[in-house]
């Protein structure tokens, strides 16, 4: 039993091989796999049932907002592409075409990287008069980017799952403040059911979507010093309308283009709540968005096991009645300590022992998987126990990862402050010019890459901290996943 | 507004021209729209949320019976079809390859047409004792089969969005148990959420999955006499686990190799929906799987207009806290008239319509879809009269169905009789000796196969319908899609 145990756990740290013990925890507590193909992954149902959690609450939200799930074709015809010119110039490198041709014109076919194109044809085609706008879909799928750089589980796969939102307004502010709703929800999805807090600001022309007038985003700090961009929406204005006809009719019979906007997240989020949560016993699920919140492990002897398993299922029941999700393990062949490892490892949140001992003082024990505390609890009040610990567990792991960004923001005022901040792994607020080149240049020297510029009430004007030209505002740098 | 309205209708009827009905009902329904590639389509938010209703019930369903859901790869490289001689050829010719290679090995990657080899590759990995069965993984996804057949919306598209489910089990029983047992979960499906009755049987060796030990199926039988396949289950036996190397160590420390079994049905089935219940006037959306349940339409007059919309509000919040799903139409550029056309198109179950005398009296009409009949309710019994007539019009639509079905069915003793009764667009129910060679030689003379052979108690023998040889069993037979 020993050597099984020691097998499953994880060998390396955290912070002693921060990418190795990533690995480690995705792989061990199978959230994912690497996939016969390079690039590519297998989504293990730990991993699955997260993304279905995500996708459950992030449908309530969109449905609230009139926003309604379609499903569009996976192959986009070459000619769609060539339609807006930075779209196509941003996405064609990382193409897959298939060898099969369009029947009508023998056309070359790609999987598709994002469905803007192949869904305004369609929106071209549906959208008539003032009536039939806003018009607001979303769907979940997958998509295929054929990157060449290294793949890392979850935050670059050639194949990825995502949901892509895609609205169409009549009027430029509803497109404009509508596109911000949506990043606020996700902002809200981080922070309050993934437990990570988020910068959210708008993107550098550099780092804008191919296409897009303008995109805002919402940044993430890894705990390595890396950002991860966690969700993106872009203000399209009429770019694509002009480009795909997408036209209506106005209340005075008059023709104009619509407005639109697409925003997006994709299972990207699993490998960062994996990063930020766990620890070097494996991982830890915040409790609103775990598969399993409670796992009951009952302390088996031959001669009580018959009532110690029948209390653990009443137990487990009366969780379930209270809205909470548990099971018992009640597996015969593994000691109660393998048990505990295995679930660590897993992430599950809260744990309940039970043995013997425990049910002669009518008691359990409850052992949070965040902060490793024990404690007895009477059998009558476990539920309200276990209601509140999770609660406790989610406000935890949230306050612990903000005081981990904020702790890790570094204001430069010179260029070498700004250099010596990245080297320290900080993610840096400086003054900027905006102006692609100078990115570049700075990206040149350090790797590190504008994030966003918060939308922080307009500061006094400053100088930029690589070129010393006048720069309007402050813009987040950091390392990036 | 008149127009309008002849505009949008169904212009064919059923009776008629049955193809070109199903056609304008999928597109005026705006349940589906025709993609710009050929053989593809666009699953419209109208369809979709139909679909999603199904994933929510069948998801219910199969995490009780211990199925996660999971993700696997979209591509799959060529090696991996060659490993089960069957599985390769018979889905070879319908393969998209793309043009990118596999890094490692150069090798020609396909779209999935179904994921039986990508997923046994992963499962070989990841079983190594009996403690690691069953293991039962379903994924969610999208597959393409290029086809050089006609596309119908729905019924025939090369790219389509199903459920695959792979088990994988220690012992030949349990795996043939259960394939059954998902079979009959697809059949409760068609039968108690979407009002069609079908029938479950075995395949012919002809019509076997390729790689299959044994095919089981569920077939429901078309308006115009055609039958359509709804789900399949797979017993794979041991051919995978071969081809694939998936064996376990049993209790006693011995290899065998597992049993395994795969099972889906896919988004035909809202064809299937569309084409059973729909009539001159639209569609007809069976309440338990319809996305809504009711729509209010108030009668509105200048004078009173106020008070009718608060109280169609009312009504509405009441159906809702009844567990219902209803919305009031208040549109107010169009006449009560047209709103009626437009969700009978659309295939809403129940309508209440509110007007100001209506008010006076405390009542509403409520308009049953199925029947077209009406009648005046108290506001007060409104929510328990619209929850008995939904049940009434699921029940309605079952039942028709199935009276059809079974006045189709026709048992042939001689070919005469069976070629008569395929011309009368009838399914035939006859002996038949289950040799390949007689099938197709039953094909090429009638265009129909064979759709299953019924779980029914073994009869006593008979002669083949078609070459007079020994028969065990009664074979179904129709044209089918």
């Amino acid at each position: 039993m020993k050597e099984e145990k020691s097998l499953m756990g994880i060998t390396v740290k955290k912070e002693e091989d921060f990418s190795e013990w990533y690995n480690q925890i995705i792989l061990k507590a199978e959230l994912a796999d690497y996939a016969p193909i390079k690039g590519c992954m297998v989504i293990r149902p730990n991993a699955y049932s997260l993304w279905q959690n995500i996708q459950d609450y992030f449908n309530r939200v969109i449905f609230g907002m009139g926003v309604r799930n379609a499903y569009f074709p996976l192959l986009i015809p070459e000619s769609f592409f060539k339609k807006e010119a930075q779209h196509a110039e941003g996405f064609a490198p990382e193409l897959a075409w298939i060898e099969k041709k369009s029947d009508e014109c023998e056309e070359r076919l790609a999987i598709r990287p994002t469905s803007e194109t192949i869904m305004y044809d369609s929106y071209s085609k549906w959208i008539r008069s003032h009536r039939d706008l806003p018009l607001r879909i979303n769907q979940w799928c997958n998509v295929m980017r054929w990157e060449v750089s290294q793949t890392k589980l979850f935050l670059r796969t050639r194949e990825f799952l995502w949901q892509e939102g895609h609205c169409v307004y009549a009027a430029e502010d509803e497109c404009s403040r509508e596109t911000l709703l949506y990043l606020d929800e996700y902002r809200k999805l981080c922070e309050d059911m993934l437990a990570i807090p988020v910068i959210a600001g708008e993107k550098t022309k550099k780092e804008r979507f191919a296409g897009a007038k303008q995109t805002f985003t919402i940044e993430a700090l890894m705990p390595d010093g890396k950002a991860l961009q966690m969700g993106t929406s872009h203000n399209l204005g009429q770019n694509f309308a002009k480009s795909f006809g997408i036209s209506f009719l106005d209340e005075n019979g008059n023709s104009s283009h619509a407005w639109q906007n697409s925003w997006g997240f994709s299972t990207r989020l699993i490998g960062a709540l994996v990063m930020v949560h766990s620890d070097n016993k494996g991982l830890i699920m915040p409790p609103r968005i775990a598969h399993t919140q409670i796992v009951i492990v009952p302390i088996l002897f031959e001669d009580t096991k018959e009532k110690v398993l029948k209390e653990a299922g009443r137990i487990a029941s009366n969780l379930k009645k209270a809205g909470l999700s548990a099971f018992v393990d009640s597996r015969d062949n593994l000691s109660a300590g393998w048990k505990f490892n295995e679930w660590e490892l897993k992430g599950i949140p809260l744990r309940v022992e039970i043995g013997p001992k425990d049910l002669a003082k009518e008691q359990a024990v409850i052992a949070r998987r965040d902060t490793s505390e024990k404690k007895p609890v009477k059998i009558s009040s476990l539920a309200h126990e276990c209601q509140k610990l999770l609660e406790e567990i989610q406000d935890n792991l949230l306050n612990r990862a903000r005081k981990f960004l904020e702790s890790s923001i570094a204001e430069a005022k010179t260029w070498p402050e700004f250099k010596d901040a990245i080297v320290k792994r900080k993610m840096v607020f400086a003054y900027h010019c905006e102006e692609k080149e100078c990115e570049e240049s700075i990206k040149e020297e350090t790797t590190a890459t504008s994030r966003c510029i918060p939308f922080t009430p307009k500061s006094k004007e400053g100088l930029c901290v690589k070129c010393g030209s006048e720069a309007k505002r402050k813009v987040y740098f950091a390392k990036s996943y």
